[in-house]
């Protein structure tokens, strides 16, 4: 007659409970184990809000208001949920807040708590408890009431209090003291966006550019022909080739970086509408600073409030820098797969690393995966970068209501960026060799090294030669010896590609 | 001295073992329970493809290659993982082709299982077994490869064989005959966004449409100022106001509709370069028949598979088609919420249902919510579109190598704007009152019905009246009666704005 | 002592000055010419509206709007005027409606003169008389004052009146007749769309398709390698490559065709809001068909005139569709770039013809032209769509004020890619040659072949003969017969490429 | 018998011809003056290219190559010709790179009559002699050898040679000396954009930027409802509104001009594939000094010229920037054309200048079409930069072909939005004026300001005046009395607006 329910720790997502039944006899066992998903058997605590009672998961943290919303916005599902770096920046702002309330007399018992919970909402130990979509109310209300339900009852739980109380920490009166939806969720978006940018974008941009200026150096000695209109040209070095490429990336640090001063200005101080109405003199740049000290990012409270609620243009620029990485990317990972195309029958200047079977039957198969995914990256941050311009240019009075579309985009360009940088970098440009015999092969047979013999024997001589090699389809030395014009030797001495590769 | 492992069924996600163990005597039994995330002590099987040796999971169904491309695809995370909708048109895909396979000659035994598991699939049973990102090899191969692992290995644990032994039922000889990743996955591509169109998104379009209707019929009596250029102008019924609304999404229908005979169209037969190679004449066309059966869908196969392999024509037009409908959508959501604005200073026409509280201090601050939902669901889907559009327009000789992309964004516009038609026909469209009062008074306040007194008293007077109201802020009728050139009831006679709703 | 001045007919461009004047004797004459640009010493009319007087050059047909049009809105100069395909439908427009208000009354005299003045306008005979730049009012209102200036001064010309009176024939109450710029303005985009739309773009579109079905039809037996992810692949024929672009373009002909439905329905006689009021029951149907006789095209009136006014989603969906066409081309001219790069170090494949001096050096550098052209104009077509996108989803109320804009990029669209595909046609297409010795090369070449031998010797023996291949630089047959695994005959009778060109 | 030919200067638009004919006597003359489209009768010169001979207009300076690309790129007519800020870009290069080969050996009387032709044709007196449209080969090519023919004819006249003759001055060999299209094309881009920028784009965004800041300090006392999710909220002044749209656009400046650095790099030096062949040493440095000089602007050699040649980042990254002043722009727009809503039924709170008439019968109906021309340029600078994304993404190798589309693309967006913010400054924000009997009714009767009374009776009395206010119709004094909470002079000593603007 033994019976156990068990409640898994991880709240929330399955309850578990375990019969142990005696049967027949004492000694012969059988055990029921039941497994229930969340929504047939979860036990809930009532709350209530202004329109009336609702049902709240009674091991999750949020309240009356996240409940209402999930009801409200039933759109996309698990996936479209706000990125997990705009929780965990509000973790941030809300433990910064809580601090400089406390200057401003918030009692130290309450900031305390709200600090610690605030932590385990940055650290990310909540997540679960962040159900919305960003398909919500467009100034992220909805969420910023998440955060302050979550934190507060978090807080009244370190209290020893009853979750759902909002005694004696309230998730108003308390954590969002001071603030407002509409500067706090700009606050939280300007937060996550530096992070991610400087936590993933820029260092993987900067592996990338290493490992190519790596690749250049290497590559330095390598003379092959050049093409333009995708045509054959003149020479030039691998090294030089991507020399072009490594610049790209160096600069495309720069253009990340030179939005950054715009991002880390934060509206928290504005309140509803920019002038600040229910803060004190003096809260907006303490809480920069002390999210600038958490972070170690250098914050500054925005000189404007009014244009912090009511506009996004700073992520809309830096959306814009992403896009130009995005083209700066598109167009490496383009040559390196063309000059990687092969084995026989491409251009096959490159050998890339074979990451998995290309093919069940042909060896030397080697599919570009890694460039594949560059270039989808690529394109997706190119739309994104237009859902940010539409939702930024579409801004009302004193507040613009795209604000968690916005975030989301900007937040998975920066990511994918970043991570497609990493995985381009570790499993493609690293390992990328130089196929010199058929870098040589191509160089040699180029029609393009007739150039160089038009100091020697005038333009109409070496214009002859070359016609003759395209129409016959030899090499230039042996048309060259062929018409008559010149010996073996002289064509070794002036045909001379190393000698083409710079001004003079 | 009893011993049990439990593996929950759920595998994967959690193992949990139970143990139950004698104490002391036999009647006293305890109980240990472990639940463990996977990563931290899970068992693993190991498989070899190719490249050599990996550790994959024991309590999954993917094989090597799936593994493979997680450990070279670290890029987005959980987020990021090909939509499932992919994956059940995967199921349903592997099933027909093993059903046509057996038409011709495959071992109806092995082609009956490899039925079931790509049923399980079909029904998403199966979707913990897909952990792969889209951000990896363009053509979708290490996808189709992940499907046919888990069909295979589910196959054979149907079959009583062992997991990762490929007998008796192989991967690629067996669920993967006379298939190619390269038609394998734009077919599964086409039947996910032609289900999702016709699950999700049409659905949703036609709810929102005949929410729209019956308002606009509730309406039709309501005489109100129209506006033009955002200024007051010539009026109109509130009904024919929402009729221009209906119309939009009526036609909405009828673009996604026009675009679907090309959706419908299945790559399925042209294997890895369009031509066929290693399938059977009539495979193409009765694999189509096959997945039309099974979906209820009017799927054939496409009569040119070199287009069906190297351009995604088709899904771009269709995300073109989406894009219209974003367009529809944030013009009426802009209107709704401009003439729900107020309450006290906008335009107040509208009263839109309150959801949820706007504001913890103002009674009847309703913030439009949905309708802000709604304008950013269109923003995305316009920035889908141009991610979508990249990517067909970027395909290289037998191949677009953007496929998973492409499908992610296509399927994302299409359930969102589902979702969001859904969720703003339910949560404000139905709901919306006219403000009789407030229209009432703006009609009659309006200085544009002085247009009907030109035919009475001429266009100068009607001019100097329009004046005079403007310049004293009188109404129009005050103004008349004032400068004398009617009376009280001529004006009354004279001005009927009913009479100025249509052509003569 | 003669002295004539002479204005040219051209009036406006300049005027000319001719000075003949008696030198010395009588015998002996000199003259003077002189040509001034038309701003230093014009003449002028002055005429009023009803914010004063302005001067309108004397020898200018359009009036004081327009004049003040041009100068409220200095925007970007001569090459963002007023495209003239709107001027020209607007002249067929007013015919239309000069010929159905005499129906309803208008006076034959003056309706006469108005469709002579309309005629003038549509055969572009007036062309110069319409100055003003796209950027004006969002309703193209100001445009619509020009055309009805215009024809009202001509046909008050035509029946010997005196420019700039307004009599016999007003421009609001004759020309604009039961017209208001918000119905004429929609109606104009629609006819002008839809002429450059079947007179630009479709023939250009179809020409091309014949061009490649031609190409198609004339490679049909050439065996190539295929590629995919720019590798090598199995094998499949020129032709049937080629039948993939027909495809694509084919398909993007019914994609444009699929979305003219709903660009043939006009807003005329819909007037200010969409309500009809001041025009008489039967108009609007009336004009469209005349419309529709003027042009050859049918248009039809409008079912819901609210849409017509406030949205512009006919034109987004269209735009849509040339966005595919778009990324039809984009991919089809950068295949043929890449099949026709070369001469040495490219693909080589194709050789295509040679349109001007591709260097001054080098014999067969011929610079794929033509389909650099086709790729700019597509990412132009990509561009304007994002435009009209935008445009399309920013109305408000009873109007959309992104009317000329959204036009402009419209008929840009669809006239930069019917002419390239003209252009792309006659210069490249129909030039185009198969390489046939390279590509048999590549072929005999390719390690893919080996697939054929499965059947014949095994999987391993065949993997072997590949690898072998590829390690040592050799022919399939060099290693097969090195292996020892198959004689040269049995080579020859079992690699078949052209039994590798479908299903079997 | 007397008998002129006269051929007007303006060359090649249209040829006139004079007869003066005695009639009947030595003392009556007449005349005959025709004008003849230059088609029909113009005159020729015969030059030759290495494809053959062409006829050349005799009085134009360009040559066969010119022509040639007339008849090979007959691609969307007139309006799609090469910028003029392009070509006159090119006119400073060539004078640049001419004194530049002069230190390098050039013979100075041909540098010399280079330096007067490129003159010429950096001020613009040439335009008529660059009839190429911008839809040509993707590098340009075609264009830089259209400058080449026509400075090498220019200056061959002025040093009194025959034109075509390309002696002593040949296109090529001395205008083009130590260049290639490769890198004279992109420079020339550089330079139009950045003059483009600073004299345009950078003195419209700043003069907008000053008439904003002085109609925030005019309106700075102006206390106003604010208005977030377009719904009524707390107040602001209206100068604090206007202080954001300040702010807004100093930023733009400082985010065009943070992109700067980059476009100011010059790929001058690089030739044929970046690596600088058959140019001199120190070549680079001097040609940027120099164009630095001519321009006054900061112009430097590029550090890569790898990157210079192949990619095209600096300019898809000004487009981003200018992408994001069209969402400012498209913002301020917006919320300026809102706010001037009505003159009745609309919120009225902002009188717009009128500047041309509205409507023919209604006083006060001023369209806000200022407004209107912003933000359909903010759409169009927004599909230009998809245009410029698209184009920026797809260069190949040594050479992005994309060249001349994007040029013209961020041309236009420079310019466009340069203008309208001159347009919009001048005729509509200097004109702007607060209707202050608006802004003050709907102020005081706003239920907002209930918030004030929180602290002196408690948030439920509070929430009960405002709901009563609400629900009755009242003012807030008016409810707040009824229900007895407080008296006329504490309602008014407690309800200040003014304390409501700041933190405290």
């Amino acid at each position: 007659t033994a019976n156990w329910g068990f409640a898994d720790r991880n709240l929330g997502r399955r309850v578990k409970l375990l019969l142990l039944l005696p049967v027949q006899s004492r000694t012969l066992w059988t055990y029921l184990f039941f497994s229930f998903p969340q929504s047939t058997q979860e036990s809930f605590r009532i709350e209530y809000d202004t329109f009336g009672e609702l049902k709240v998961p009674s091991d999750k943290y949020y309240g009356a208001q996240t409940v209402r919303s999930t009801m409200n916005f039933k759109i996309g599902g698990v996936s479209e949920r706000m990125p997990v770096q705009v929780i965990r920046a509000f973790g941030i702002l809300k433990r910064a807040a809580a601090e400089v309330n406390q200057d401003y007399g918030l009692d130290p018992k309450i900031a305390n708590a709200i600090v610690k919970a605030a932590d385990e909402v940055a650290e990310g130990k909540l997540n679960d408890h962040f159900p919305l979509v960003v398909w919500q109310t467009g100034s992220g209300t909805q969420t910023n009431m998440n955060v302050n339900e979550v934190i507060s009852n978090r807080a009244i739980e370190i209290m020893g209090g009853k979750l759902g109380s909002k005694i004696p920490v309230h998730p108003n009166d308390h954590v969002n003291k001071s603030q407002s939806s509409n500067d706090t969720f700009p606050t939280a978006m300007h937060i996550a966006a530096a992070q991610e940018v400087n936590e993933v974008l820029l260092p993987g941009l900067k592996k990338l550019q290493n490992a190519l200026e790596a690749k250049s150096k290497e590559f330095s000695q390598i003379i092959k022909i050049g093409r333009t209109h995708t045509q054959d040209a003149v020479p030039l070095t691998l090294g030089q080739e991507f020399s072009g490429y490594v610049q790209q990336i160096k600069y495309g640090v720069a253009r990340i970086e030179s939005t950054m001063p715009r991002v880390y200005q934060l509206a928290a101080g504005g309140t509803a509408v920019g002038t600040g109405l229910n803060t004190r003199i003096g809260f907006a740049e303490k809480v920069a600073a002390k999210v600038a000290e958490l972070t170690g990012l250098p914050f500054v409270t925005a000189p404007n409030k009014f244009e912090a609620l009511a506009a996004h243009d700073a992520l809309v620029e830096l959306s814009g820098a992403m896009n130009t990485v995005a083209c700066s990317l598109m167009k490496i990972a383009n040559d390196i797969r063309f000059l990687g195309s092969g084995p026989r029958s491409g251009l096959g200047e490159l050998i890339l690393p074979e990451n998995e079977p290309g093919s069940s039957i042909m060896p030397g198969k080697v599919n570009p995966t890694q460039c594949e995914a560059v270039t989808m990256v690529a394109a997706q941050v190119m739309g994104n970068h237009v859902a940010v311009t539409v939702g930024g240019s579409n801004g009302h009075f004193e507040l613009n209501v795209f604000k968690p579309m916005m975030i989301k985009n900007v937040l998975n360009s920066a990511r994918l960026l970043g991570d497609v940088c990493v995985s381009f970098t570790d499993n493609c440009v690293v390992g990328i060799q130089a196929n010199t015999d058929r870098i040589n092969k191509l160089m040699s047979e180029s029609l393009m090294l007739v150039t160089a013999l038009n100091p020697h024997i005038g333009y109409d001589k070496a214009a002859k030669i070359a016609k003759t090699a395209h129409k016959e389809g030899t090499t230039l030395k042996e048309a060259a010896i062929k018409l008559g014009f010149l010996t073996s030797d002289q064509f070794d001495q002036w045909v001379k590609p190393k000698d083409m590769l710079g001004p003079q």
